[in-house]
């Protein structure tokens, strides 16, 4: 039996989701059960579930979806036979109108039978995946959050689904540039390649000290940034929306699924 | 009967083989047979074609080998089974104690029964694969040669092969560096995806407006340098190595091959 705050990067995946079911972890999941994938959580009424894939067809790199819920089904069982979305994440957010209503660490109560579950790509594979390939990333090794940014560049809009995208940010150096682009081309389940490199005014962004979202990184003499598309993307959307209920799950405590990376990269190469 | 100075893009390879054996063409072959893969010849004596092998082999990007012939058989029938590789170039150049001796239309003088003909991917297939997906190649929208530099980049040197890289560079926009870096990490037979970008004092290059080889092209602004291995790499080696023999081909007069691109990234995605 676990205890409340054990879990590590060790773990299994099932044992980080009961331990949330228990209410026994409700903190960030970055570093628990090394290996497997994490997703970000968008859950919205039927009515408009339709019109949320359309959105994550038409904008794959933000809203890579890796698996969606029949309606009223709190699971998605080719990503966690076992899994309930209600209680197996560590925190989640309720958004009302369009407005952050409040972050509750399960979501039995406010489910309905209306409701549907998609869960999309997580950068946290994607970050696995470079420092496994030998090319550093910063904001792991700083020990802080990944650096993220509203950008000029529009989403595909779709139904009531609109905004711009969000971008998460790491400084390279120029070899590891291309190395990170080639080796996220493959993980389209991921977010992909980046969406740019060098110049943020170039896509709107101001300042790259002050991030909309996470925490700054320095980029250093001889390093460009390099921007991918990022998962909170979709909450913006969301915002916009205006629905009268959705749910996400709370930055950076994600869904942690059995499936683990090798399995999606072998997924990936096949597209 | 093709007359001489008729071969367009839509020559076939053979045409532009068959006009060359005559004497009939002695220009470069850029935009030439549009679709086939377009090869770097080198010529070095038996005693040393394992080290030029080995040294393709430890430096794939510079030097990705696409055929190589038995000792003394002018001819790499995979790539074009009726060619004579001594007779259906443009035009060579022959080296001696590693400097440049004479510029001829025809090898067939110099030739021996101890040589071994090397066919190297060439960019002239990856500028072809770049304009394709609608990333545009500056150099031939100028109508001029692509610029290229000697580097600081060590080769991996084997037997008397040793020197540094030499590299091509194309300005390009942040979006499409990524779009590049991806489309040609695809194309490991014609250089692959690149060695740097954006910082040429890294890697030993003064001035982008001086090239060592080929024409200078505008570095625009907002727009980033991105630089490749050059198949010229092999013809500094070649000068190291001081030969008492050596044949290539003249810059920019390639080996035309009856291989098609689509053949040669059919081929690259199996690897």
């Amino acid at each position: 039996m676990q205890k409340p705050g054990t879990l590590t990067a060790t773990s299994t995946a099932r044992q980080v989701r009961l331990a949330c079911r228990r209410g026994a972890w409700s903190g960030p999941t970055a570093g628990l059960a090394e290996g497997f994938v994490q997703a970000n959580l968008v859950v919205v009424p039927a009515d408009v579930a339709g019109a949320f894939q359309e959105f994550c067809r038409l904008n794959p790199r933000p809203c890579p979806l890796l698996g969606v819920s029949a309606p009223g089904e709190p699971r998605v069982p080719e990503l966690a036979a076992d899994a309930d979305l209600r209680t197996d994440l560590p925190r989640y957010r309720v958004f009302r109108n369009g407005r952050l209503a409040e972050e509750v660490l399960d979501i039995t109560a406010c489910w309905r039978d209306d409701m549907v579950a998609f869960l999309l790509g997580c950068s946290f594979t994607f970050d696995a995946v470079l420092r496994a390939k030998g090319i550093p990333v910063r904001h792991v090794e700083l020990g802080c959050n990944v650096p993220m940014y509203r950008t000029s560049i529009p989403c595909v809009p779709a139904g009531p689904f609109r905004g711009e995208m969000v971008v998460s940010m790491r400084p390279l150096r120029p070899a590891e540039v291309i190395r990170a682009a080639v080796q996220t081309s493959r993980l389209p389940h991921v977010h992909g390649e980046p969406v740019h490199v060098g110049f943020p005014e170039q896509i709107g962004i101001g300042d790259l000290g002050r991030p909309d979202f996470g925490d700054a990184v320095p980029v250093r003499d001889g390093e460009l940034p390099v921007f991918w598309a990022c998962g909170v993307t979709p909450q913006v959307a969301l915002e916009r929306a205006r629905l009268p209920l959705a749910i996400t799950h709370a930055p950076g405590c994600m869904f942690v699924s059995d499936v683990r990376i090798e399995q999606l990269l072998e997924t990936a190469w096949e597209q």
